[in-house]
């Protein structure tokens, strides 16, 4: 099952994409696709309606990030080995845990705002993992029966901000629109294996990056075993896990950055795929 | 305006402290303390209230957060420069910014639990700014209308993960139960100058840490200001801003950390005192 979230930002309401890829309003069934719609019998019980009975939606709405009221955006850094290479660091020897802020989460074809003083803005296809039940202290061999499902994210950076500007790297993961994700949550049952997903990157139609779950250092049920030692991971919780080569930053004779006007494709198969116009930083009303 | 919330953890309700320090119930004036309630016109309707006029709240109810859907749980390193001292490390040149799990929120006098494996707990009295209104490359000398008000935080921290176990702090420092906040939101207007407010905490009666936000190296504008320019700051939002020193991890000869049994307590001028009983972790409902 593809769940989605469509209309204006702030105001979408809840969805499914039908056999024919037709979105199919949900709203009826409940008032938005938040943590408590995540759970297994929630979802079962979605799985349960007949698509063609639900509202066909006309056009093509602006999808927004499939699911509503994500509490934590936790990621994974260095977590394929050879993007660890290309980023000249070592390979980790337990997962690398960071927190991109809630509030850079975006729709799956927003625009990407380049933060004022951004010299450094890069991309990061990756999996991305949502919490459907409560997680602590989960064995990896359960780890999975938490996971409601899963969703393409841009971990989109900036490189300065994270790596030269002292402390954390929180400062360059979590601005505005650095977190694109969607276009639906897929359900696990859907997706099965979530170790061999074909994942790529396009910058203004040039392939940047190229690769497969395949070559995950730490596997999703690793991270959400580990990730579950340090925190409770809560319904609606999303675990972005880290981004295969072909990074900007990593470009040899001299990296290449993100400028207005870039436009960013990219998909992971089973998942869809997103757009980005990448543009100067402008603020938002509300 | 001291604004806070009682009752049981997950069914808190709203309610400020009169001048004879008992709790009154505000339930008949909005539904919660949420990001909406923060906002300067809201939080003057709120003021204009006869306290006296408003339900007395019997006996001594369990406190909560004093703000419900905080969005963000932000934190300031080394921003005392003799805290930056005593943990061998250099003076920041700006601010070192990172994440607090919001699942790590707890009332100020819960109980405070270590995760199962940690051998290095740890415990920092902090000054929480609670964000009033939306707040996007805010320039120092405006970024105090933002605030909504100021509170007391324990910057509760396992020192092995947040600095032994490979990446960010973030892993040391979201643990469930350890961002206790409270007892109460007091709003900027009562709270006057926040760069001159004394702090202290005590472990089983022992004092500990003595400081003053006076001693801060990036005072309270400067942080807002400074975090805005990463991501846009919202209404509810929180950040901690630093310890002074005498944590666990600087004593001399030889640290000390948390054990179960162990309490914490303390306070800072004008914002209140807090309570937590250390034990072990347990699983929670819910």
């Amino acid at each position: 099952m593809k769940l989605l979230r469509y209309g204006p930002a702030g105001r979408e309401r809840p969805g499914l994409l039908d056999a024919e890829g037709r979105i199919r309003d949900l709203s009826a069934h409940l008032p938005d696709l938040g943590p408590d719609a995540l759970a297994p019998e929630r979802l079962a019980a979605l799985a349960r309606l007949d698509p063609s009975s639900l509202p066909l939606v006309e056009g093509t709405p602006r999808l927004g990030v499939p699911v509503a009221g994500v509490g934590k955006f936790i990621a994974i850094g260095l977590n394929y080995a050879d993007h660890a290479a290309e980023s000249n660091l070592p390979i980790p020897t337990e997962p690398v845990v960071f927190t991109k802020a809630i509030s850079s989460l975006s729709g799956p074809n927003d625009p990407v705002m380049l933060p004022r003083d951004s010299v450094k803005g890069d991309w990061e296809v990756e999996l991305g993992i949502v919490i459907g039940r409560r997680a602590a202290y989960v064995e990896e061999a359960e780890a999975l029966a938490h996971v409601a499902g899963y969703c393409l994210v841009n971990d989109v950076s900036e490189r300065e901000f994270q790596i030269e500007r002292g402390g954390t790297w929180d400062k360059g993961k979590g601005c505005d629109t650095f977190g694109p994700v969607g276009p639906w949550l897929v359900t696990a049952d859907e997706v099965g294996d979530p170790q061999d997903l074909d994942m790529w990157l396009d910058l203004n139609g040039r392939r940047m990056q190229t690769g497969s779950t395949r070559t995950m250092i730490f596997g999703c049920a690793e991270i959400v075993s580990y990730v579950s030692r340090f925190m409770t991971l809560m319904p609606g919780d999303i675990i972005t896990t880290g981004t295969p080569p072909g990074v900007g930053m990593g470009i040899k004779p001299a990296p290449v950055y993100l400028k207005p006007g870039d436009v960013m494709t990219l998909g992971i198969a089973k998942l869809g795929e997103q757009r980005q116009e990448v543009m100067a930083w402008r603020r938002q009303e509300g």
